[in-house]
């Protein structure tokens, strides 16, 4: 296509393309398995059984998008051996042409970590996973990842149980290189989180996000299902931060399907993340800010929702096109047969129920 | 226009078209007048402050959008003289070419109604309150409305201060005509408002809408201002619902703005109504059927959502001027200088700002 | 001690006496097993792994707490084996002197309810689901059961996945003996529970609780441990409602704890509720009447929270004592030794820690 | 009475008068007159109309309490002239022997104030309110008082008419000395205000509290009557942060009851503040940390809330009458006919009803 006849419409389009070539939406491995909720798993068959087969479906979501070169790794559940594990970690980069991405420690899982972790009154706890944090750099460091994403289960269930104070005192140690991690199931019911994104891009103290969406709580849907709008906004607040704010923060799925597939959730997020981005490059920056200046409300409003308004998959799917990506990436993947594929080589491995509740 | 040629894009435009002919949502006359928060008001000098020009700006807003031909009316302040104020309303109904919408009853701004109006521990309240409510739906009977609309301030601020359980026993005396009225911004955060209008047709108890939109309470927002996917989703429940369900539904704006200009938000309030409600028309209601009896999740929510993507501001502003209405509402009510005007003639009723808090 | 001396003393000791007599409040099987989240289970070494040690459990702090007579079942986990499982149960409850209380069909765990039961698209699965619900009330019968507790997934993660009108028609299919479970951590933020509570009452509708507490969504907290108050104003609800409404309400534990030990969790919350129980029975309901009905709102809400106020503690210490109980169950629990000695028996068959998420 | 007898009981009564000597609870002038919602007024004859009155009620709270003798101030409606009116207030003080507590600019009832005030994007707006809250705390200096509270409208009620950007540059300039004022309403259902506290308590960034309660939004209840447990756990923080850390927190309330009796609700508050605080004062801090410290969490939690469950009524009225205040302050200020005899005296200036909404 040509984007130099239209004018308007033809700056759109440049906006649009520009904007998609430079986003980036990190996958993560534990999205491709078989996961649950506290009474069991709905095992697909197709689900990844092992690294290489996350990497394997990782793959296939880059080829089909163009926009998640990179997978986020849990050490536990992926380097169980650690460090030792990186040199098969590095071939698995080569053979699938995707990177490692953020690093993610296991504070949550074992045991010890029962009443915390870098919080957990216990200082042999605290080193346990102080231990773990760093051999954690280590890893990232090895395979050449800029993030390690904690989550961490440092609070406590009642009141009186732990003491508050401290355990601030003990989580403060963090650091000053620790930034937020934005996760856009974690707030409370009509949180502002555009507001909170822009302060942490005011000050400094942005280091990513981590995509879904929710009804309620935290319920790790696709992202933009629920409260599409809102991720708009959320796209808003990065597009129009400067660039320097902005440029090293990281875009991470973190959602792992119980009832969608797998490989069609995957890609129906990226799709969705890059159509709101699209969105949200639309909007006219310098006539947004004259008539907020003004205070024109109704016309600022506008100004800002018509990009919202605006329906940007055909634009995007030209883009596709002339990057050499499928023009549509969920009916590519239903074409290419890729899951059927997997479904017959892992099946046997998933084949396994696991509800074990009480 | 012609709507024959285009396969799949004309048949599009035949569902919108027929959607938007006869799409009705009524406003109301407090949205015109100068209304405020508990501290006081910010007085517009063009805010209408007769019943009269409350008419008069009501007509306007049909004229650029063909779309409220009636006005709901609050009996306290635009009926203070009861019954006997209705050949005035007649008149005005003539001369402005709207007709009066639901009656609103005003249960809860007289001292007596401090304590509740119709579940009032006092016999003598709640005679009061039914003797209102009775001539309200007298009101309604002679202008021809078909609703009257209760808001009423009857719960407890304190937990053990008054008997819930008599309150129901009071409250019950509404008896089976009553219908449920749906105000958008009265739910608890998170609640599946869809659900509950789905319900509510089912059991043929669904007497109407105030629409508004809200980030946390009842703000009062202009409709689809904060979650415009939900809007869609409510009128989905409804175009969606048998006719035989839904023909009865009143669509009500309940909205009163502060900040936005009162003829440009109620202006921009139908459009965005009408907008919303073309999208959930486009809705392919068999194949959605289908993708949702096969449980294909992803392919029934791209169907689902697909309209709501889908930009139908051309197809509206073609039926616009097929109608022999302004193609852009908004931009011919500044073009009109109708706000101007009013400011010139009403500014100095208006001038006189109200801020007594304390 | 004597009752008969002490005039308002006295009679406040009367109505905890026989507040506390009639008091029951069951508890569930689940709740004895290792159970976890979707991360895993921090597994116990005193956790009940067989339906006898559950009994056992269920025994235990009924001895400790003279309030919690039977113990819910779950068919799927307690019953597996179906109606041909009811002789091996009636052996234990004879063995443990605690009854079978209610049963649980379990209509959320198999692989065919990942899309939903008794309102599953397929009628295949509806089949199953009602089968498997019908075999449940059989069991009942053969227990001496008086209810069958459902808890279902039916449910849509996804606006538009599945349709929400057919859902609602397949549901009515329940029946006019359906009644309502009030779960206490169901709730939206905010909702006001002990409202729905006297409407159910109203309306003969309130099947029963599942009592238990949270911070946010469904936590399954320990009954009182995050807001008190609301426990005692449910408990209004059902003290002050007439006999007939209320004799039929069961009171159930749905509680499975994680951090906090298994039976220390359990008969905390059976002596949390039978506290709170007690205050709810002092308010003076005759000079609350007047005082609701006069709009003496400060008096009101005094006398009404006056009761929660009031240590029941040492007045609940003595019924105990007196019905032949512990005065203090949770030190009697420990003194008891039979966490420890659970802990030996059981431990080898709990080791194994469970944890397999991605 | 005498405090060596009785051991632990003894030590209790000891902790509870200690912090009752203490206990300083600021009391608004806005609290005393008619205030409304955005429909009107219940108006109440009893209520302030002039400063005076104002001192006048606030001095009798504090004759009652013991424990308010500062009362918060506001600019507009206070101090209509400015310094001008600082001798007036100071001749109030000596004759009601109650000072001048918080002074309260007003940043949000002027027409200017509508887009904002000390980040609106008008310079000339943003440099009014800078000069008030100049004259605020000018006014401060004089009258002795050591806050300067604020409370503005600087948000935006819709997504994209604001920059959320420059209004975080604008509001930046507050400057170093600005604290937190924490208000209890004010926070998303759910909150974990304790922990907030405990953070500002940390970071010395806690300024004090507007303390309220609400059911849902920012409903200006009494304070403790929604969910008493959390002021309780609220106060915890304060009693059990470092002396350094609390000194100079401000407690304020911040109420204007329209159903409530202005007097009654006044005393009662600062009457429930003074208990709730005094349960706090009972935990057994050093034994609460020892048994969080071994994670023991049902020990910890009953130790804990123990003091909340302990009826601290009797301590508090003997502390009462020791200090020459009435044992019952309520039923003290019924005996009084205070409000009897100023009703009788303001009536005809409160006769005015206010209700004008559209």
């Amino acid at each position: 296509m040509t984007t130099n006849g239209a004018g308007a419409a033809g700056r759109e389009v440049e906006k649009v393309w520009s904007a998609l070539d430079s986003f980036r939406i990190e996958v993560p491995s534990w999205g491709f398995a078989n996961t649950g909720t506290r009474f069991g798993k709905f095992v697909q068959g197709g689900a990844a059984t092992t690294i290489e087969e996350k990497f394997s479906d990782a793959s296939q979501v880059n080829a089909l998008t163009g926009a998640s070169p990179t997978v986020a790794l849990h050490v536990l559940w992926d380097l169980p051996g650690g460090k030792k594990d990186v040199p098969a970690i590095q071939a698995l980069e080569k053979k699938y042409e995707v990177k490692s991405g953020s690093i993610n420690p296991n504070l949550f899982q074992d045991l010890e970590y029962k009443y915390g972790s870098i919080a957990n009154p216990s200082a042999a706890v605290r080193g346990s996973a102080l231990a773990h944090l760093l051999d954690s750099v280590e890893i990232g460091r090895e395979l050449g990842s800029k993030d390690v994403s904690l989550w961490i289960a440092d609070g406590s269930n009642y009141p009186g149980t732990q003491s508050v104070r401290r355990r601030i005192e003990w989580m403060e140690k963090a650091g000053p290189k620790a930034k937020v991690l934005v996760d856009t199931g974690h707030h409370y019911q009509g949180t502002n989180i555009e507001q909170i994104v822009a302060w942490l891009l005011h000050l400094g103290a942005l280091g990513g996000f981590h995509f879904n969406d929710r009804k309620y709580a935290d319920d790790d849907l696709t992202l933009g299902s629920i409260d599409p709008y809102q991720v708009f906004r959320i796209f808003h607040e990065i597009v129009s931060a400067k660039e320097s704010e902005r440029s090293d923060v990281a875009f991470m799925i973190d959602q792992s399907h119980n009832l969608k597939g797998k490989m069609e959730a995957m890609v129906q997020t990226v799709v969705t993340a890059q159509e709101l981005y699209a969105k949200a490059a639309l909007i006219d920056q310098e006539r947004l800010a004259e008539l907020q200046d003004a205070c024109r409300l109704v016309e600022a409003e506008e100004c800002f929702r018509g990009a919202f308004w605006q329906d940007v998959r055909p634009i995007v799917r030209e883009w596709r096109v002339a990057r050499g990506l499928p023009a549509e990436p969920l009916k590519a993947l239903t074409e290419s047969g890729y899951v059927e594929k997997v479904t017959r080589e892992r099946g046997s491995k998933n084949a396994k129920s696991v509800s074990s509740y009480a």
